[in-house]
């Protein structure tokens, strides 16, 4: 579970209904009308705008913000000097046995495309052009996400001029212009909140959760091709923990103090 | 038949007209004078943004977003590796004959390139540019529903301003004031219609299916230039399949579980 | 004459007008004072941001919009392609002959370079730096014309902000409210109607203006230079036709279906 | 202590706080349930859009515009050419020493990469990738500010509807209808406030502290690999000094007139 | 003096006094606490946002806009072509001597390095690095006048926030809701005359001013390395008049119609 993400939404929902409250009604603000044309609304447009399947999949994709997705790149870090140490002391080979027990599928498939021989150059394109899909995918779910939050505030303003439209054309009870308003304004709520409290915040972390995808990613290649070159592992840890904060850096100091020296 | 769009669209209009009728009466918003100062207004300036071909083209790709348009990128992969198979068994120029029967204009064109024994480089140079130029038409088209999307509200703005202004001036009947004010609101209701139901969502989807194109296309070349190279099918296979999501990587290999091992 | 200009122009005119006097009196939109702050504004700012020079070359920039330009690039790739069969069969130095001829002042001066026998990545160098310069020129004009379309709004909420204060610091006479707040809106409908009806539209034809006319120079340069390399005519015209929409495509090869072949 | 963030604090708390006393009375503009919808609410969208970790980095970051942060690249460039100098004399090896007494980590630790022999290719890479990630670390904090920055006023709209509707609801006593305003005003007073007095100041003053960080860093890697290449002291100073304003670069000049010619 | 400048400002604030005193008193728009709070309020910001060095610079940098500054590249292009000629027939040390009397530093700098043998890929790097720094520092100042621009109108804004909650909090005298509305307003006519009058139009001229020195320096970079490669003057005029528009490009032929061909 995302800590972070559960305590947004927890406290976001309490501080609206709380704010609610202390000056008016809840009742007021839950109006099936209005949710019919912000939320409809925005949604009949994002239908318009996505292919039925990318439309689901993204839709589905929120739930991820919920899972902690722990990224950790000092282990992978470690897995790689320890595969570097194999091929050293083993050749190339041996490590289709490592492989085996791999559970990440990219460094799986990165290693057996080694244990195949293949050209480091074609095993870098092939690669890249995986990670770059999968950066791309990542892009797409976010822009599904981006486009709910600029569509959401559009249907919430649509929803408030039908309503303030409707309420002019019939100004003859002036005792009903004010409840009238409120509702109108219910839809510009609803937009508001749809963009900036829900699909821009899931948008963010998407965002974060790819980028932490994509340089764990990044990372195994440069181990990969480091390893298929046969460097020395000392010098494969010097290079891939440059791609780690400082913070970082030193958990796997601790982890490989032993390892790493045995492995020369 | 496009499902989304037109679940979208019939979703988008049931909710506007409901909403507009559970307040109000739905003739209130049918206002010729506003559909001539937002939608002509609109227009006008597109007009004098686009040349007249082009205006109409761009007008004309709406019907695509009503259209399927199925890129299945994994039944291409399989046609190139099937190509990769004859030319190795064949010959290159073997691949003419195949060439005939292909749908695919681009495709067709590079395996006659190929068969004509063009220089690699000048082949990639001949494709890339053509789909630059491809992708290059697809922005215009989308760059055109982009700038109705941005002139439409503002158009809407313009149209309340001239309501707005002749109805201060005209302040003498208090009873009239609500009325009007709801016509001079009217216009904006319909640049906003117009930018977040029609023209975004247009734009976008046409922007969807533009990278899917050229995902597809840029598989197409990376095959070709590897058959010509006279590379092993499989290595091609596994080169094609990183351009694809994991789910659309194992319909390939069902397919071609018995082909592609023959063609070694 | 660019017909979408004028039409789009006096379809605008006639729009604004008429929607104007369908609910109240022309008059009330020329207000002078209105004009002079915010056009006077407007071009008040740009004076700032432009030197003098540029201002009135930007200024003059406008007519263009209104003359049709053809980049028939169909027909430019047919000169091309007789340019080198003339070079094949008579030698480089014929082409000086033919570059008399030239109405395209940049066409000619390529020629003249492969002429005197410039070495062919100076001849690029030259070209590709002048054409980067004529780009960088039209960008400076649509930049003008989007600064306009920036300011023009702003200095219209000034007017009225100017309109607002004075109005309400005097609000003895109720009566007068309605129609001082109409003159003092009318600013924000000029700042308006200048920047969606005129800049906008202005910038965004120069804009596609511009990227015919690099994408004429960028098939001249890639011509000339295979002229230069001595590439068969038929090559070129692959090459060249690879720049083309698909329905400019079938009218070159209508063209020289006798000439092309003859060259070879 | 950084004087202008300093300075800047304290004007803008003094100007706001007698700007609120000059018309009214300040403890209008306390509200803690305004605080609540609008900084508890950004807060709450923020942490959904961050993990925990980065949240609470990015929060104490804030901290860092208080400190005076010298980037004395003329000095850095200084020293650089003393280690040069001390190459020249006394060989590469001769670095370490002078590396145990730096201060800088980054520094320290490509002379360490060249007193090892580490190929000069690698050293560029690894400095290079970590300098990519300080900035990327940089780019992360920076962008939290501006996520604080575009929510803020976000929440403090939806506080106001919030207000708004809850007031239109109760329009049976007109003389609560001022205060009730003022009430639902002061959460869009809050979200401006934080927006451009807090948040948007320190995204901008992170990006420039980020910015000369990361040239400080830029220099080293250059003045490190020409210290490695045997580059002549004079010729590796001018390299460095062009990083320079003309300004400082004569702060250098006037420190290594002695040292500089003694070391040729 | 800068015309165009100084025509802006003054009929800027022509049309804007005019303006005002056509529909009320001009007092009226002086207040003092209105200032305070949108002027004080906007540089309190700004002071967060920038190190006290680079706030004080790019203030003073406003002056510059006044001045002229006229890149003469033709005169400059034909600067470095005598130059070519001279080092053609007297050798690049004769150069020495040339540059003692240039008045461009960077000019001077190019050519003392080319006395002194540098290596020509050095020479480029050096003037390439200083050019890329001139160009930051420039984007820098414009940077601080862009910020000013966006947080002059939110500074407008929460100050006339604060005079609204005052006001609606205040509602008893009816009579005096107009003039606190028209106080209240001054800050946003403020801040809406420093973004779009002062802050924006500085940052424009400051922009194209910088793209003209950029180009400027480019032209002297291509023809330094020229020069030190011993190219034909003639060649050399070729390639740096491709940097010029047409008209420029004549002003220069006219000019060195003798020289240059004596210089062959």
């Amino acid at each position: 579970m995302d800590i972070s993400t559960i305590i947004g939404f927890i406290c976001g929902i309490v501080f609206v209904i709380t704010s609610i409250m202390m000056g008016g009604r809840l009742g007021l603000f839950f109006d099936l009308p209005s949710v019919m044309i912000t939320i409809g609304g925005t949604f009949a447009s994002v239908l318009i705008s996505y292919p039925l399947n990318k439309f689901l999949n993204s839709l589905k994709s929120a739930r991820l913000v919920f899972k902690t997705q722990e990224f950790d790149t000092g282990n992978i870090i470690q897995k790689i000097i320890d595969l570097a140490n194999i091929a050293r002391k083993e050749g190339l080979l041996a490590l289709e046995e490592a492989a085996q027990s791999m559970e990440d599928k990219f460094l799986q498939k990165g290693i057996l495309l080694i244990v195949d021989g293949t050209d480091p150059e074609l095993v870098r394109n092939i690669l890249e052009t995986e990670l770059a899909f999968v950066e791309g995918r990542h892009k797409e779910v976010q822009g599904f996400w981006e486009t709910v939050a600029s569509l959401g505030p559009a249907w919430g303003m649509i929803g408030t001029l039908i309503g303030l439209i409707n309420m002019l054309d019939q100004l003859n009870d002036p005792s009903s212009i004010g409840p009238s308003m409120a509702v109108a304004l219910v839809t510009t709520f609803y937009g508001s909140v749809l963009a900036n409290f829900i699909s821009t915040p899931i948008a963010n972390k998407l965002k974060i959760r790819s980028s932490e995808e994509v340089l764990l990613k990044e990372v195994m290649i440069e181990g990969l091709l480091s390893i298929q070159a046969g460097e020395n592992p000392r010098i494969i840890e010097e290079k891939l923990k440059a791609f780690l904060s400082p913070t970082l850096r030193d958990t796997v100091n601790e982890k490989d103090e032993g390892e790493a020296k045995a492995g020369e």
